[in-house]
């Protein structure tokens, strides 16, 4: 269902797409060359799915049958290699379309967990991960503490996003119904959350150990 | 036979328990919000595990079809969130549990390599990686330098507990005889290690490089 | 037919050696105890066969199934260990056998991808991973960017050198005639660019982001 969909897949290598965006910005600002810039930017693009399809066993990863899938990281790099400076202007636009790819993965990839027999619980983390994965493996390779961590909202829309179309799903609802409902309440969230400045809980009392 | 026996899960949902409130405590100290800690909770909870069914190719890994492994690492970190000041008075008590974790850990990480068909000297570095693969995962997101890495003995005992299981289960002795004096060993010489402040050999002579 | 020749394997585990050294000698200047150095070693000699085999559903990895890929590094960190400082006035050499491991193991992976389906792209691809995965894995675990990512030549040439074992490869030439230049190919463009210091182009104007 998910890969047969036209729709998702073109949504699917945007998100890539601004995934990978967002890492070769960051390895640009760490000065890394060109070959760092593509390397950054494909990791931060593919991290997320490559996770998910190693731990639901969907291997070869469909980024590595299709050369589309590496393709548009490939693209994104080399813009972000060329145009750098104007991109870096964007970042609020960058930062928004970030948002749009947490909202599109955390559903296809809860979705393609479904699909591979997976129960909803672990369904809806498989979205989460395969959301957040991307990130976390951009700053972990440029030696930064996750931003997943800190204090933004990051994590919780793209789990509520897939927890939305997990349970459209097992209601058998059709598949925009169960998508774009998904999409756009992580996106909102996370917009939300970044525009108001929301931050989630921090632990409370001293810091004491 | 590891997964026929509710005893061995009891224990290894123990382990991830103890495993994951020492995620879920480095994660209060570096300030996470209450998502970061839940997230690196469940990512030293689990790790482990996730990297041995990885490797050894028992994917999807346990903890994804089983919902009891899911809700035990969400127990511990939303625990390390409420109460963390209170458990870093139990630092101790948490290290000794850490320990039995490991001990418990190397023990069905090898059994499963096993059950999977891997040789005995696989199925013991398997054990081994099972039992510090969390604590590695945990430090790698936080960005520490593993623990592992440190003076402390801690993968010595869990390649040692790995290995008596290894031996014992090729003896065919019976699962309590395989299991419990391996978890023992580990935990005891974690433990004995930790009390006499014992250390692992250092590179001799000048760091010359 | 990777797995067949007698000749690649006796390569491969060589490059699996100097791989596991550079990673011994970056455990001992982080000052890291026996085991430490023991598990970077084996981390960095097997870390990109690992990657590779889990992507490509090759699981579990060759490495766990056949005891000479661990004595290998096992023997690498127990040398490194012990001869150091001889090891670190050797620096030179180690890197120069680096770049020999880094012109196998592109080759090898991208032949190991090719007989698991993989399309030419991503087999090049899976080359590249293999051959500069160790390294990534050594450098995240010791707390260091990996050097992939700075700015010497290091990325470029594997991928260069997988390229041609898939063209040739897929233009059925006899193995020698797929493995060699290909090996050479990266090997001699590693070396010339550290000799020479070249670098791969540096994104341009001010890192204004």
């Amino acid at each position: 269902m998910v890969d047969d969909s036209p729709l998702l897949l073109v949504l699917e290598l945007v998100g890539i797409f601004v995934f990978a965006l967002s890492g070769g910005l960051v390895a640009v600002r760490k000065q890394f060359d060109i070959f760092g810039v593509l390397v950054l930017a494909g990791a931060t693009g593919l991290g997320g799915g490559f996770l998910r399809d190693v731990l639901i066993d969907a291997t070869p990863p469909t980024a590595l049958a299709d050369w589309r899938y590496l393709l548009v990281p490939v693209a994104a790099g080399l813009a972000t290699f060329s145009f750098h400076p104007a991109l870096g202007r964007m970042e609020r636009q960058v930062t928004i379309l970030d948002a749009a790819g947490l909202g599109l993965f955390c559903v296809t990839g809860a979705l393609k967990a479904l699909d591979h027999g997976l129960g909803p619980v672990p369904a809806a983390l498989m979205g989460m991960v395969t959301g957040i994965g991307g990130g976390m493996v951009r700053d972990l390779l440029a030696g930064r503490v996750p931003v997943v961590f800190s204090s933004e909202l990051y994590a919780t829309p793209a789990l509520a996003g897939a927890t939305w179309a997990v349970i459209a799903h097992q209601a058998g609802w059709a598949l925009w119904l169960v998508a774009l409902p998904g999409v756009l309440l992580c996106f909102g969230w996370r917009v939300l959350a970044m525009v108001r400045n929301w931050r989630a809980p921090m632990p409370g009392g001293p810091a004491s150990v």
